[in-house]
């Protein structure tokens, strides 16, 4: 990062704001990737420029920015950032360093869908392009870049169109984790209705679990939405359950990181048991994501590996210990949540209700691959 | 505190430890009362000898003695140790003070039952006694603490023996919060089956959630099944659900503040998650308690008042705030699990199942008002 600027509150660097009091996750402007630092919130607000292959690797690669659609849209930005050096070299060699490029920044998160799809799709792009010369290429790949960040923000816009219709006035809405505008380039996913419902005046009342190991859910989803001026509250975990016990949730939206071609899904550790909760008090629980997360060539819930994480996410807090040493420690990062507690699944293509198999099909014109 | 002996690993200052490898949570020694610093766990075992009524005070007030049953045993010994420095006075005059220092200890933690319950007692056996001077009316005092204190380790050791028999050979055992040794001054309530089992030598595993906001299961619970040599992980609170779903878990036991006529009983929040999920895992869920903690008085759980605390226990951790500035924040400490949810109560007087209303005052031949 060569360029740092903080901002208090209300002064932003950034244009084209996605939503009020809200910086925007990344921006290009005037050829620069600026990204908002996502480890340092939410203490404080800080975009970056990223003006190098290696910076744009090391904010990937350290978590400045996450969630699997703006890293797709971080990547794409960032190979436009490697290449602008080499505008000046013939078409043939700037072809040949855009590879080792691509080649360079996939490494930074190994496990990133999003992140392979987004650079794939950029060289793809560059092969297809008939530019003259290297000047002429750049200019096209910066245009593919742009086009993915604008997919993503419609695909946003898309689930929170459809989601919208299921936040009703004075309701309660409950979220795990952040699949916010923070994981996005707009207004997230599983936010995405309650930013959506907020813009259209519909007063309704968030709660955040805080997302125990890493606490997304407080740092990044009760920060974006009491930033946007939605009225959220923050419990920990294991408050989920008491605050519907109280009939104070009338719906649960969360994220995901894969479906089944069940219905099954993975999401951040916690979801399950908010599922179940959910369940028990007969409260509506819905999915929201983009039709491409559904992954068709995982039959069921039970064939998803989950990552298991470094125990001292457990064990520190604050970088101090606050579990004895030596103790044994269970960190999975992810849940499987069966699909018979899904009550519908909010896409850029509609709402999609059990039972799943068949109304994915139906619902996704699907050929035998997601999108 | 006057006096402050910090012990490494395995050594400790005090005599009659009731668990291998686990400082006992208070005794009384050579007229003198030494209490674990809880509230340096799991970083420190320290080990700190209260001398005067006001040191007792602080430490209820502060939590370095936590726990109802521990705290009522803390208090009987602090008014003996409130009361040494007088016994020289005449008899009279020592009752006068008596009074005095039994009504100061009182307002150490308002809330809690069972320092008034001990200090009523206390009181009463004053009253009873035929003692011709304060220096034997003194050691009536110490004689009723003693018997106080005694009893607490026979309800423990009482709940461990019933409870034993639910903890089979290779079983996965869930708990939350603390109701472990740490919060009595024998083995605990919630744990009692536990050490009880792993005192038959039965092998089995136990599962810790770590109990947000204050992580009494990472701090406490954990530390003292680990200490004492038994089979522990800790899990951050969200994962529970996981574990049950993984097949890990064969049997839930928690604790209980208080328990409502018809069963229905308040506990650390975050506790009826754990038995919704349980009850849809199909997972027998106990409630380890001495008979004394039903209330009679409350007939169902939404009569329970629950105490709400301060907002930064959530937000901030290790003293470093971790959510924006001026969200608004939930905090109950406790939360009611419907009775319809507890396969049964593990009691000083044998397991009790449903229906718990009948069955209650079956076990218990209550008269009326709870023991």
């Amino acid at each position: 990062m060569s360029a740092t600027t903080t901002t208090g509150d209300g002064e932003r660097v950034s244009a084209g704001v996605p939503l009020a009091g809200l910086p925007p996750t990344l921006e290009w402007r005037d050829d620069t990737l600026y990204l908002l630092d996502q480890t340092r919130l939410p203490h404080a607000c800080t975009v970056e420029a990223a003006t190098t292959a290696d910076a744009v690797w090391r904010a990937i690669h350290e978590l400045r920015v996450r969630g699997a659609p703006a890293i797709g849209v971080a990547a794409a930005y960032g190979l436009c950032v490697a290449m602008q050096p080499h505008r000046g070299l013939a078409r043939d060699a700037f072809v040949a360093r855009l590879d080792e490029q691509a080649a360079y920044l996939d490494t930074a998160r190994p496990t990133a869908v999003n992140l392979r799809w987004a650079l794939t799709r950029m060289l793809d792009a560059a092969k297809r392009s008939a530019a003259p010369d290297a000047a002429a290429l750049y200019a096209d790949l910066v245009a593919e870049a742009v086009r993915i960040h604008r997919e993503d923000e419609a695909l946003c816009e898309g689930i929170g169109e459809y989601g919208r219709s299921l936040i009703r006035a004075g309701a309660g809405v409950l979220t795990h984790c952040n699949a916010g505008a923070l994981a996005t380039t707009g207004i997230g996913t599983a936010t995405a209705p309650l930013y959506r419902a907020h813009r259209d005046g519909i007063a309704f009342h968030v709660y955040a679990d805080e997302t125990r190991p890493l606490l997304q859910g407080a740092r990044l989803t009760a920060y974006e939405l009491h930033q946007a001026g939605l009225d959220v509250t923050l419990i920990a975990d294991g408050m989920a359950a008491s605050m519907m016990a109280q009939g104070l949730v009338d719906l649960v939206i969360v994220g995901t990181d894969r479906v089944a071609a069940n219905g099954d899904f993975a999401n951040k550790i916690g979801t399950l048991g908010v599922a179940i909760a959910a369940r028990y008090f007969g409260i509506p629980f819905y999915v929201a994501c983009p039709s491409s997360t559904l992954d068709l060539g995982t039959a069921r819930g039970a064939d998803i590996v989950i990552e298991e994480r470094r125990g001292d996410e457990v064990t520190h807090h604050g970088g101090r210990a606050m579990a004895p040493d030596g103790v044994r420690v269970r960190n999975p990062a992810f849940d499987v949540t069966p699909h018979e507690l899904v009550t519908g699944f909010v896409t850029e293509l509609g709402i999609v209700r059990a039972p799943f198999d068949t109304n994915f099909a139906a619902r996704f014109a699907l050929t035998g691959a997601p999108a």
